[in-house]
C-alpha cells in the first residue's frame, strides 16, 4: 500500500509514523518543494494520502481510498476533487494544549505577567511591583468564559476554566444536558453568550455556517471590556470588523492564534492579516502555535497510524468526516 | 482612637480604609518620608498601627494595642519591640491571585507563550509557529505539582492545579486527611516531594524553621528538569545555592516573585539579589507582583477595617498571629 505524505509538515512525521504503524505500507514523502513529476507519480499511485491540504492546484489521485488529514480542520481539502469512494478522516490530540493556551491567555490578560517579567528582568525596574504602588492587576477567578463550539477543545477548556473559578457558558449546534458547563445553548443563544462573557473563546470548526460568524454586529454584542480568543480559524471572525473593533476599543482586546494569512516555508515573515494587528496595544498574537506540543504530536500521529493500519486491514475507520459516494 | 498608617504602602489605602470602617477613629498617615517628629508623635499616640514593617529603627509605640499587618508575612515586624499586651494580626486576600500566578507560571514554562508572542508581534516571524516545524512545546497536563506549605495559598493552588490535570503533592507542618490533594505529608516527606515534582511551589511562611529550608542539598533532591516557583519569601531558598543550581543547570529553572533585596521608594532599580538572576536563561522573574490585584486589595482592606472596628469595640480579633504578654 502506497501512502503519500503530502506537504512538508506530514513528511516531517515520516519516522514517527513508521515507528507507529504495524501493517506493511510504503511511505512516499512529497515535500512542498517536490518536483512536479514526483508529485504526479506519487499521487497517482497513492491508496492513502496524509496531508493538511489537497486541492485542484495539485495532480489527481485516482487510486485514493483514504485521505487522512494531518490535523483537525479540513477546510483546505477540496472535497469535490476527491475520486469516488474516497473517505476523509481528521485527527485530534490538540485539545489539551489548546485548552491550556486559552487559560494562559486569560491569565496573562488579567495579570500582565509578561510585561512585569520583562520590565523587571530586562529594564531592572520594580515599577510594576506590588510594593511600589503599581497599577492593580485583575483576576480570572469570578470571570465568565463563553465557549463558542463545544467539541473536544471546548470540553477540555470548560473543565480547566471551572477549575480556575470561572463561570462557563457554551454555545453549540447540538446542545445537550451536561453538568460540565454552567449554561449550554444552541446557536440562538450566541448573542446572549457574547453579551455575558468576559472572555469569548472560539473553539468551533470553520465551515460554511461559521465563516464570518462573528461579524461587526456580533462583535458589537460583546462587553466593551470583553476579550476575544481565537484558537480555531481566523475567518470565523470577520477580519475587517475585528481590526476595527480592536482599533476603536469597542471590545477590550483579543488573543489571536488563528489567522487570515499563512506563510510559505521559505518566507516566514508574511504578516498574518492585511491589517496591522501587531501595532495594537490590546492584542496578544501568536503564530498558530497553541497546539504545538510534543504530546499533541504523539497523540495525533498515533491516531493517524491507527487509521492507516485500519484502512490497510479493511476495518472501520475512526474520525470519518466525509465520504465521497462510490 | 488613633490609628497610625505606617509606611507609604499603608498610607495609600487611607481612603479605602475610611470607606470601610464603621467605628469612629482617626487615621494618621506616616509615609516613608515622614519627618522624625511627626513619626515620633504619631507612634506615641497610636492605639493601633497598620504597617508592613515595624522595628527598632523606628520610634516606640507605648500605647499600642493592635499591630495590624497590612499583609500576610510579618517577618519584618520585630515582635520583641512591641509593648506589653499588644496583639499582632495579619491579613490575607492574596491567595487567589498568587494561585493564579503559579498556574500561569507553569503554563508559561511549558509553552513559552511569551517568546512566541514577542517573536511573532515584534519580529514579525512565524518561526515559533505550529506549521513551520518549530521546537515542540510541553504540556502542563499530566505533570506533578509539589506544594510546600499548605495554607490558604496552597489550598487555592491545589484546586486550580488539579483542574489543570496535574497530580498534586503537598508538604505541611500539620498534615491532615484531605481529598484536596493527591498526597499530603509532614516535613519528613519534603525530600520525596522535591524528587517527585515537576514544579515545586513555595507557599509557606518565612520563619525560623523555614529560613534557608531549601539549601543546596535540598535543591539537589529536585529533578534536573524541576522548576522552582517562589511566591512566598526569598530567604526560604538559599540565595547562593539557588543561583548556583540555576547557573549549573542542576535544576530546570525557576519562576521567582519573592526576593532577597527590595527597593526603596526612590530607587526602583535595586537588583533583587546579589546574584545576576536576570542574566540566566532559565529564570522568569517578577517584582513581587503576584498578589497585586484590585480583588486582593479590596478583600484585604475589608478584613483590616473589620479588625480595626473589632478592636475599637473590644471584640475578639481575627487572624491573631502573636500576643505580647501583659
Amino acid at each position: 500500500m502506497i501512502v503519500a505524505l503530502l506537504g512538508t509538515l506530514a513528511c516531517e512525521q515520516e519516522e514517527r509514523l513508521r515507528r507507529k504503524v504495524r501493517e506493511p505500507m510504503t511511505f512516499v514523502p512529497l515535500r512542498d518543494d517536490a518536483a512536479t513529476t514526483r508529485l504526479s507519480d506519487g499521487l497517482a499511485s497513492a491508496r492513502a494520502i496524509v496531508t493538511m491540504r489537497y486541492d485542484r492546484s495539485m495532480p489527481p489521485a485516482p487510486s485514493l481510498g483514504l485521505l487522512q488529514v494531518g490535523g483537525t480542520g479540513y477546510d483546505d481539502i477540496d472535497l469535490g476533487y476527491l475520486p469516488p469512494g474516497a473517505v476523509v478522516c481528521n485527527a485530534f490530540g490538540h485539545e489539551i494544549p489548546i485548552a491550556e493556551y486559552a487559560i494562559l491567555a486569560m491569565l496573562q490578560w488579567c495579570t500582565r505577567f509578561m510585561e512585569a517579567e520583562r520590565s523587571f528582568r530586562v529594564e531592572g525596574s520594580w515599577r510594576l511591583g506590588g510594593r511600589t504602588a503599581a497599577p492593580y492587576q485583575d483576576e480570572l477567578t469570578g470571570k465568565t468564559v463563553g465557549i463558542l463550539g463545544y467539541g473536544r477543545i471546548g470540553r477540555e477548556l470548560a473543565r480547566r476554566a471551572r477549575g480556575m473559578g470561572t463561570t462557563v457558558l457554551a454555545c453549540t449546534r447540538t446542545p445537550r444536558p451536561t453538568s460540565e458547563v454552567d449554561r449550554m445553548t444552541g446557536p440562538e443563544g450566541l448573542d446572549e453568550l457574547l453579551a455575558g462573557s468576559d472572555f469569548v473563546v472560539i473553539c468551533c470548526a470553520l465551515n460554511a455556517a461559521t465563516k464570518g460568524l462573528l461579524d461587526g454586529a456580533r462583535l458589537g454584542r460583546m462587553k466593551r471590556t470583553g476579550v476575544l480568543i481565537n484558537v480555531s480559524r481566523g475567518p470565523i471572525v470577520d477580519e475587517d470588523a475585528l481590526f476595527e473593533a480592536l482599533r476603536a476599543g469597542t471590545i477590550g482586546g483579543a488573543v489571536i492564534d488563528a489567522w487570515y494569512r499563512y506563510p510559505s516555508r521559505d518566507d516566514l515573515t508574511t504578516r498574518p492579516s492585511r491589517h496591522p494587528f501587531h501595532q495594537l496595544g490590546n492584542v496578544y498574537m501568536t503564530p498558530h502555535s497553541s497546539a504545538w506540543t510534543l504530546g499533541m504530536i504523539e497523540r495525533r500521529w498515533a491516531a493517524i497510524a491507527g487509521n492507516l493500519d485500519r484502512f490497510r486491514r479493511g476495518e472501520v475507520l475512526e474520525n470519518v468526516v466525509h465520504r465521497v459516494p462510490s
